[in-house]
């Protein structure tokens, strides 16, 4: 009997003693040029990827983390939305969801090359998106990226694993400036922003920052079972557009639009969408 | 080095091959009449009650738990709550909560008395209200304590371990049944109902039971970290009263009132009322 168990660690981790175990049939261990990369086939989760120690996309639960650093934002346009921006997001369940909203075009710049061609290998039913001829994949730094852009993109989706490694780099204002400036004048950005309860300094501080930069910035929560503590969260800065203020009735007919083209979505739905807004009194407690 | 992990397992339980584990500096093991109590001390979490192996308290969490399945259906109230009862809750945290909205009495019938005394000794911070002079502790069969009960309750909480062991009946729609005749013509009643992802078939039971019987019935979610999966449910069912129907005015009027009194809540507020009861899709899809 084979057993994974993610110890929880790293920056900002303030569980340091605690981890989750999963089940392994089979597992593959390979280095690639910027982390250490490890695919399980697991009896719960189906197959796993692993980056440096920490758990990035389950079979089982993908779905979670690639509707809700999706549609809150695409959903929160009331125009065809043209040009998008994903920067990391190696396995391509992003895409797959921003996908669903017709975009003209979607650029991905992805660091670690090797994390894309193992995604479009094991998992297909995640990175199918990626084969697709709106999408443009680039591999390189994101942050370098978008230094030069200027009112070119719509949405600017942050899809990167925690601050350490090669992700270090967008937790920084000055990356929020350059996004803010790479953006249309109604233009969204959106991140993962770490556990609120595991992380809640770090979570803070992705806040902190991006409220420099942008006027509005909603943190939202979502479940992820298989991330620290379960308690997940992405944040939105935006330049005008406000995901809460979207009229229900606009976002209801949009939605039903969308999931007669697409299919059903698992997680997301306009309920969620403003109630995922709701933040426990904990997380942004006085210390 | 000591670990202690919880492998989910257990009547229900969809994940046979997983499980959360926790740093532990010192243990203590004993048998009470009805199941196997573990108390741990740990490195994250503090103190750790466990229960037939599954994790039910730790100081870290708890106030997520206790405040959750009590004030949604308690600032649901127009009016004064009076007589309040509380099935299991043997930790004390319930009856915690629910003191602070000032009810005239509140009955807890908890059918195993060790658990109460180890909790009084070993959580005074969570079973504090216990000795409160309004609580009418009584050592018993939930089930069979309601069954002659009629009129005679505003709010029924029943705050149980998994359908295993002790707690089996309390899933069950003839308790749910004997609980609406005890509660008075405007009651509420809400019980915990398992993790949606990692229980999803008892967690749709429960619903599906409660409304055989009740007029209105209402899952909502919770972020529990120690619980399978970290992602918990409670779910409300009622005769009159709709937790969605209460007036933001009036639930903002009560809640500044209630965090003026007895201090800050650190999970609950007016937004997380309304909030916590979007359902992902996947929860209720089509099997």
């Amino acid at each position: 009997m084979l057993w994974f168990t993610e110890y929880y660690k790293g920056e900002g981790m303030e569980l340091q003693g605690t981890g989750l175990s999963m089940k392994v049939k089979s597992s593959k261990y390979l280095k690639t040029p910027y982390q250490e990369l490890l695919l399980l086939e697991t009896e719960d989760w189906g197959k796993v990827l692993v980056l440096d120690g920490a758990v990035q996309t389950t079979e089982r639960d993908e779905f979670i983390y690639h509707e809700m650093i999706s549609h809150p934002a695409l959903f929160t346009f009331p125009r065809q939305v043209e040009k998008v921006l994903v920067i990391g997001g190696g396995d391509g369940g992003t895409v797959r969801e921003v996908l669903k909203h017709q975009p003209k075009e979607v650029v991905m710049v992805e660091i670690d090359r090797e994390v894309v061609e193992i995604c479009k290998k094991e998992f297909p039913s995640i990175s199918n998106g990626l084969g697709d001829e709106r999408v443009k994949l680039t591999f390189g730094d994101g942050r370098e990226f978008v230094k030069d852009k200027e009112a070119e993109f719509d949405l600017i989706i942050v899809d990167c694993s925690d601050p350490i490694g090669p992700s270090v780099v967008l937790y920084q204002e000055d990356f929020y400036r350059d996004c803010f400036k790479a953006l249309k004048e109604d233009g969204i950005f959106v991140t993962q922003s770490e556990s609120p309860f595991a992380q809640n300094r770090v979570h803070r501080q992705v806040v902190r920052e991006l409220e420099k930069v942008f006027p509005i910035v909603r943190p939202y929560l979502v479940f992820i079972p298989t991330y620290p503590s379960g308690m997940w969260s992405f944040t939105i800065g935006s330049k005008k557009l406000d995901p809460l203020g979207v009229a229900p009735s606009a976002l209801g007919k949009l939605y039903r639009e969308l999931i007669e083209r697409e299919g059903a979505l698992k997680y997301y739905n306009p309920e969620v969408h403003y109630g995922a807004f709701a933040i426990p009194n904990f997380v942004y407690r006085e210390e």
